[in-house]
Formats: structure tokens, C-alpha cells, sequence
């Protein structure tokens, strides 16, 4: 008997309608081999499945406490026109409301915290000015709301004040370059309709080919151009085409003391660099009004799926570093999974028990310990095609069971569309979250065996740990708990402050935002009052 | 008649010894073909090269005023040891001295300006923490000298104080990690040291293969690694390796404020990052005492070198650039020359009315217009000869005349061994003086007229032109001036400052360090108050 899943899209006005994850209309949920195993591993029942709670369901009231003057809010208002200036609880909620499993659990309890006073929706650069010269001359707290994925409680505004939202108005192209293989445009558009432009650019742009942007973090569909910057994304195909902030050639912002753009030359002497500056800056700075990006030629003909079986994660983590060492470039995509993940991907992917399965069996590839390592090569077709076949063969001389790219077509069916299982489990009290680090080759096993037998210490825990953005010098490790949801009567609402990010000198920290959101909410709430004017890409 | 060529290595402690190029008794003067084209240019007549002049071969006297206290000299002397420091003025002097054409006519016409009062070899990162120290408690300017290569007057002392040589004993490996790609190294590692060392990986370290840094300046043999990173330089391999910038992992500073090293992250998605700041920040922050650097697979076999022929720039420049953005890696050396550069290299490479040139001319290719563009693709023999392939079918494709590997090789010949012309014609009052600038594609061609068109308003110059780094966005344009040196005896001395770097937020800014020198000079005076205790490697 499956359980009850929710599969309604959430209504108008509702926690849920902004907690939830992606499309309103489109829901994910874990196959019966996958829920088999999280049942097992957190003991539960039937009983656990049998009715869904804290939906968040509760029609969000106009209650929040309103912190600015009228005269103040009456000039915000004035900056941006009426249509774009908001003040109703759930536009300030919305605003402040990211993808982190915090934010989520504060939303299905009802809890309205660190919220704006004003939420606004500038139209153009001028607008920005005026508005960062009108919170800097009253000290009033400003903050910039981009795709809303983020899983740092970034989007919080623990002292109020306003919150710019960007993906409304500030999503124009100002900028395609063919000659330079670059693009200029503002920061509030979103990921698939950057995309498409360059996909299509020869009907777009009259231009000559077609290009890619190759920046495809999970939150892909409901992140913003500006913000895989601002945050310094890694996308899922980040070893081929860099991570964000190898994407990004010139920025434009407007700081309190004044406004400035960098230039786009493709490489300079000077230092330090005001654009590397500036990335990852996260806003504390400025707000980002146009960014100049480099592009690629698109060759969708030109990639090419592969996947390896290993037998232990010490001998896939060999193998992938040794792919990554060649000199012959990297596979856009690349994976490990470790024997955790492997397992559950063989039941998602209904491999088990398959004939591969046995296959790999007999070859003593056993469930425990076995670990796939998959990806696509891609780029020009000739480039691609090589990097293909030092990839096979590093692969296999490294002890690799060669499996096709069917495998790695599965994974693409999926990369955009798991997220939508987060929802469907926390509905019945399974918590999923997860951690990540950059990490040198030499380390990776250590800090791997470590996270382990730390979180492996707490009974009932699904611990599934991932390798995806490579580097000849190392990868990433991503850590995604399962586990039961405990005590939340007395969990502790969103602390300011306890999300500060630390710098590179002291400690590794997450490369990528996964399990990412969306925002704004893609329908407009009727009431009048509650009303919600998002028409975004 | 050739010119009678100073080819006599210079007295030990005299200004030349300090100012020559390179190895002291190695030496490279125009073949007559160049040399015709420079005297018609310059309108110079065999008067002009009868007897070189300025040459700088008086000794340096001990008579620079001191302006530490007695009280500082000894400190600094307690922390290095008395063998370490140097107070007299030929020291002072050569720590003080680039390469800049200002640096040379200074010491040509025996000035003595702008020199620290102690020269320190400090032998580790203890010793330079006590120096900073002192030098904070009681306001001493600090300097930092690498190879002695700066063009930019880098080293400059205005205000005297202390100059600390890294070479000397700052020169060691710390760590060879194969298993992470990477090394660390103290930064007064000389440039051909850290390359044999990475080639000869197996030996020095047990390594399972051999490597290369893949940082080849102009100033190669006499450049420090730790110079490479601080002023952010560009290889003659940079388009496939990377800019010094790129290959810095990790850097370990010692400040006015506290010492600090940044972590060896493949990425981290934080930012700004601490690492990125002190890229090119040209000593201003603090003492570089450590840095980690990416290492590649060495594959000297699979360097495949190639040359074509355009018939003008602006055919050669759509060609180097199509090639630069196929999607299929790029050439590690690439080099467009513009037709006066073309010309002067079919002099010096004796191709000047060969059987080659001859064809060139009946296929429409002309002296005064057409352009060579050359290179070479290395990295994994697979990888090389696909982009080879690549780099060949494009060239020809957008109109150019295969020439074969030929003229490459010919440059390669005299790619670190061309700057010492400099001094041969600076002897008959030649001056040669470059400018550098990055620059994306679209704007290439009109950087290119418009320099020429101001340089070639005052009549007598050579101005040759280059392109030598290339990126999918854009290039460098390199411009060689040649020209009559006048009004020397009205020349002003360098002044305090006025080569301050600008920000990447405004100009466009030299991205190589080129007719580069080497310090310190490689031998002793016999003199032991004038002693030079240099021994790096």
C-alpha cells in the first residue's frame, strides 16, 4: 500500500504554496524500493505512512508587525511605483523564505520570523540607486532576493527593512557578444530562460551557432543568473565548463558609497581584482545589476554517457581522480557514488536484481560496497569523442566494470526532479538534509570515513555521500541525511547570524546550493490585499 | 662591418654588472639583417654604431647615504646574522634594479637612487616575522625582491628602509604531493630550478611520472616563482596552463597584522576569497613565504608546433580567434604577429627571400601586410594531436597558408635568449621599450590602429606587435618599440610612484612581465665590504 502522498498543488496564500519545492502542480516520490529502504533503515511503519502532518496548509494571516515609518515606506513606494512596493505578511515571508530544511520546518509550523518590512520589486538600475542611497542615509536594513534556492538561510532578515526582489523586472539581456563568446545580462534571470536564449541564439540573436551557458546547479530550473554568482554555484557539469565563478567576467553593483561596474577583459595583471572581489560576495557589498558571463558553443550531439561499477569507494575515488589527472580535460558531468548511494540509485534506477545486477554480482561487485562513478563527456565533438575514450580506458585499467551510459541517462531523467521527494517525506516526518565540502585528493577518504562514523554514531540515520564537481587537485564531498524528524516541538527557530559564512582561511565549506527552492511562487494570490505580482521569466 | 658588440662580460661592481641581462657572459646582438632594418628606420648610419657609449662600467663607489639608525642596523643584522646583510651600496643598488629601459638608463648614466639602506637574505619564515615586526614597530619601509625582473620599477625603494632577497635562502621545497597535482615551494625558487625539478619528478621525488609547472615568462631563467604569483604574470604557455594567477592553489603570507596561509581547496564556494586578494597584490600586503602550485603531466614528446601565414592582420586575428574558441582546449603557445613584427621575424629567421618566401608571394601574402600566426598544442599526446587537428582544419579554413612546425621552432630557439639584444643595442643609444594591454576580440583591431597610430606619429620608431596569451573572450596586444634614444642628458629619474598600478575597474593593464632581468647577479665581488653572498639556485 503506497502511503497517502500529497500530490495537490498547495493553495494560494498557504506556508505551503511557499515552502514547497519547484512547480506547484509537480510532485515526486520515492519508489517502493526507496521507500523500503528508508522505512528499514529509520524504523518505521505503516503507521508512519498512514497520514501526512504539518502540511502547512494554514491560510497565512496579515498579521507581521510593521517596522518602518510611514513616511519611509511611503518613499520606497514612491521609488519603485505601488504596483512593485508590498507589505502584506505573505510577500515579506516569501521573500525571506529559502530552500534550507530550517526554513522549511519554520514554515510548516506556522512561525513568521525575520521577515522584511517591505518587499520591492525594482524595475531598473536607477531604482536600485535610489533605494540603497534611501537605506543607507536612514539605516535601514537592505536585503536581495534572487531564484529564493538558498540553503544558507540567506534570504532571512533577522532586523527587517526591505528586500529587493529581482527576478520580477531585472531580467533583461543588455548584451549578447558573439565575437567574445560572451553575454551581459541582469541578474534576475532565470536559469532556463538564460538557457534557452543561448540555445537558441541563432533565432534569438541572429547569431551564427548555438551556445550553452553550462551552469546547471540542481536548483537549475528556479535560480537566478545573479545569484549562482553572488552565492558561487557550482553546476552539475561544472568540470568541464568551471563553477560559477569561473563563468563570470564582469560585474556591475551599486554599493552604498557608490556605484561601479568591472570590465570584461579576459585577463588583467592587476591585483587584487575588484571582479573576484566581488564573487561570492553574497550581497554584503552592493546589489549585483548586470553581470557579463562567458558562453560555449553548444554541441548537444556531442555528448557522450559512461558509467563504471567499482569495487570499493577507495578504487572509484582512484579511478575518477585519475580521470581527472589525464591532461586530456574533464567529462562535464562526473560522479562517485558511494556504496550507500549506489545501492539506493540501483533501487531508483530499478537495476536490482536486474541481470546487470547479478552480473555484477558474480563479478564481486557486491550491494555494501560497490560504487558507481558515472558522467558525460561533452564540447566539441572531436574534443568529446577523445576525452570518451581516455575516460573508457583510464576507467577500465583502474578496475572499473564498464556499464554503458545507461546509467548516466537515468541520473539526467532525474537531476532536476528529486528535489520534489524532500516535500513528499517531510510529510511524514522524514527529515533530508545535507552538507558539503571541497576537499583535496589526498583527503577525500579521511573526511569521507570521518562524516561517516560521526553521523553513523546516531542511530536511524541514511547517510548517501556523493562526489560531483572535479578538479586535478580534488573534488567536493556532498552529504545527504535521512533521518526521522525529533523533538521539533522544541526545535530552535532560525538564530541571526548563525549561518555567517567563514572564510577560506580557516575551514572548507559547501561549493554548491542543492535541494535549492524556488521563488518566487509562480501564481498570484487573489485576495487583493495578498496580493503577489511575480511575473518573472 | 658589424658593429663592434660589447661581448665581454662586465666587471664585477661596476653598474653594468648590475643592469646586463641575463647570464653575465652570454650575450646576442641583431643578425645584419634585423640591424638594416633598425638603422633605416631610425635613420642611424654606421657613425651611430662605431663605438658603443654609456655603458655603465664604472664601479660602484660606497657612497650612498644611510638613513637607519645604528640601533635598526643591528637589529635587522641580529635577526638575519651578520653574512645575511648588506649595507653597501652595490648591494643596495642591485635590490633596488629591474628591468625597466628607467631602471637601465639610470644605472647607465650612474645614478643611484631610490635604494633600500639594508639588503636582508632572511633564511626562513621566523627571520622575515621578526623583520616585519621590527619594521612595523618603528615605521621602516619594506621591500621584497624576487628575480629582479620587474619592469614596473617594482623594486624600487623611494624611501629607503630594508629590501629582503628570497632567493637566496627562501628557495626550498616544502612539499611534492602527486597524489593532489600540486608542490609547495618558498618563493625565491628561480623558474628553471622549480621546471627541473618537475621534470625530473621521478628522480627528485619518486614520483611515478614527470611533470612541468607550464609557466614560462619571457624572464623564465631569471624569475622566481613567488614573482610569477605576486605580480599575477603570463606564460608563454599560458593559454593552456593558465596565468600565474590560475596555478596558485594556496599562499602563505606574513603581515604587519598576522600571519596567515590560505588552504589548498580545489574550490570552495566562499567568498571573497582571501587567496584571490593576494594574487598581484605586489607585496603591498604582506611577505609571501609560501605557496602551493598546480603541477601537470609532463609530455615533452607531445608537443606538436605549427605556423601559418595570413594576408593581414585582421584575417590572422579572426582566424586566432575562431581557433581559440572551437571548444576543443586551446594551443599552449599561440602567437599572432602583426606584418611589422612578421616582417622583421622573416629577417631574423634568415627567411627573407628563401623559397618559402618567395611562394608566400606569388600566393598574394606581402611584405608590409601579411601576418604569421604560430604556436604549439601540448598536454596528453591524444589531446595535443586532436587539437592539433583542430587547430590545423581552422586555420586553413579561415584563409590561411600552412607553413608546417618550422618558424615555431625557429622562435622557440630564441625565446628566452632574445632580450639580450636589448643591451647590445642600447650601447649605440637604441632604446627598446614595450606596452601591454588585454583586450577582448571585438575590440582587438581598433587597439591595434589606434597604438600604431599614435606610436607612428613621431617618425623613427619600430613598433612591432604582438598577440601572445589567448582565451575564448580575447587576447593581449604586446607592442616592442624601438627607437633612437634622445635627450637622455634631460631624462628624469624615476619618481616615487608614478607607476602605481591602477585598478582592474578602469584601464586595461599589462598581463606579462617581458624584457625581464635577473637578480641577483650571479657572482661575488672579491671585495669583502663590497661582498654579494648570493648562492640561489
Amino acid at each position: 500500500m503506497a502511503p497517502p502522498w500529497v500530490e495537490k498543488a498547495p493553495q494560494p496564500g498557504t506556508f505551503r504554496s511557499i515552502f514547497k519545492w519547484g512547480a506547484k502542480d509537480r510532485f515526486k516520490h520515492p519508489n517502493p524500493g526507496f521507500l523500503r529502504v528508508i522505512a528499514d533503515a529509520l524504523g518505521l511503519t505503516k503507521a508512519d505512512f498512514k497520514a501526512p502532518s504539518r502540511l502547512g496548509d494554514a491560510v497565512i494571516e496579515n498579521r507581521a508587525a510593521f517596522r518602518l515609518s510611514s513616511e519611509d515606506a511611503a518613499a520606497f513606494s514612491a521609488i519603485v511605483g505601488p504596483d512593485n512596493c508590498f507589505s502584506d505578511t505573505y510577500a515579506r515571508l516569501a521573500a525571506a523564505t529559502g530552500k534550507s530544511m530550517e526554513d522549511i520546518l519554520n514554515l510548516r509550523a506556522g512561525r513568521i520570523e525575520n521577515i522584511p518590512d517591505l518587499v520591492l520589486h525594482p524595475r531598473n538600475r536607477g531604482e536600485i540607486e535610489a533605494i540603497v542611497r534611501l537605506c543607507h542615509d536612514k539605516g535601514i536594513p537592505l536585503h536581495v532576493t534572487g531564484g529564493g534556492s538558498s540553503v544558507t538561510q540567506g534570504l532571512a532578515c533577522p532586523r527587517g527593512g526591505v528586500s529587493l526582489v529581482m527576478t520580477t523586472h531585472m531580467n533583461r539581456v543588455l548584451e549578447f557578444n558573439e565575437t567574445n563568446q560572451t553575454i551581459t545580462v541582469e541578474p534576475g534571470l532565470m536559469g532556463p530562460a538564460y538557457e534557452e536564449l543561448l540555445n537558441r541564439a541563432p533565432e534569438t540573436f541572429k547569431a551564427d551557432r548555438r551556445y550553452t551557458g553550462g551552469h546547471f546547479p540542481q536548483s537549475f530550473e528556479f535560480s537566478s543568473v545573479g545569484g549562482w554568482v553572488v552565492t558561487l554555484g557550482s553546476g552539475q557539469a561544472s568540470s568541464y565548463y568551471g563553477d560559477a565563478g569561473d563563468l563570470v567576467l564582469a560585474q556591475d553593483y551599486v554599493t552604498p558609497t557608490g556605484s561601479f561596474k568591472t570590465l570584461d577583459f579576459p585577463a588583467t595583471a592587476t591585483g587584487p581584482k575588484v571582479n573576484d572581489i566581488m564573487k561570492g560576495s553574497e550581497g554584503c557589498f552592493g546589489v549585483l545589476t548586470a553581470l557579463t558571463l562567458k558562453i560555449f558553443p553548444y554541441f548537444p550531439d556531442a555528448v557522450r554517457p559512461f558509467a563504471f561499477m567499482f569495487r570499493s569507494f577507495g578504487e572509484a575515488v582512484t579511478a575518477a581522480r585519475r580521470i581527472s589527472q589525464t591532461g586530456s580535460g574533464l567529462p562535464a558531468v562526473f560522479r562517485i557514488s558511494d556504496p550507500e548511494e549506489t545501492d539506493i540509485a540501483m533501487k531508483m534506477y530499478g537495476l536490482e536484481g536486474s541481470l546487470p545486477d547479478r552480473f555484477m554480482r558474480l563479478r564481486g561487485l557486491s550491494p555494501g560496497s560497490r560504487c558507481i562513478v558515472m558522467g558525460r563527456t561533452e564540447g566539441e565533438p572531436s574534443f568529446s569523442k577523445n576525452l570518451f575514450r581516455r575516460v573508457k580506458k583510464t576507467g577500465k585499467e583502474n578496475k572499473g566494470l564498464y556499464l554503458t551510459g545507461y546509467p548516466m541517462k537515468k541520473w539526467q531523467a532525474g537531476r532536476f526532479s528529486d528535489p520534489y521527494m524532500r516535500d513528499a517525506l517531510n510529510d511524514f516526518g522524514v527529515l533530508i538534509d545535507t552538507l558539503e565540502a571541497g576537499v583535496t585528493w589526498d583527503h577525500v577518504e579521511d573526511l569521507y570515513q570521518g562524516v561517516r562514523a560521526h553521523v553513523k554514531q546516531t542511530p536511524g540515520v541514511i547517510l548517501m555521500s556523493h562526489a560531483s564537481h572535479f578538479y586535478p587537485q580534488g573534488t567536493n564531498l556532498y552529504f545527504i541525511f535521512i533521518t526521522k524528524m525529533m523533538g521539533l516541538a522544541n526545535s530552535r527557530p532560525f538564530r541571526p547570524g548563525s549561518s555567517k559564512k567563514s572564510w577560506n582561511t580557516t575551514v572548507p565549506s559547501a561549493t554548491t546550493t542543492a535541494w535549492a527552492g524556488c521563488w518566487p511562487p509562480s501564481w498570484k494570490p487573489t485576495s487583493a490585499k495578498n496580493r503577489w505580482m511575480c511575473s518573472g521569466p
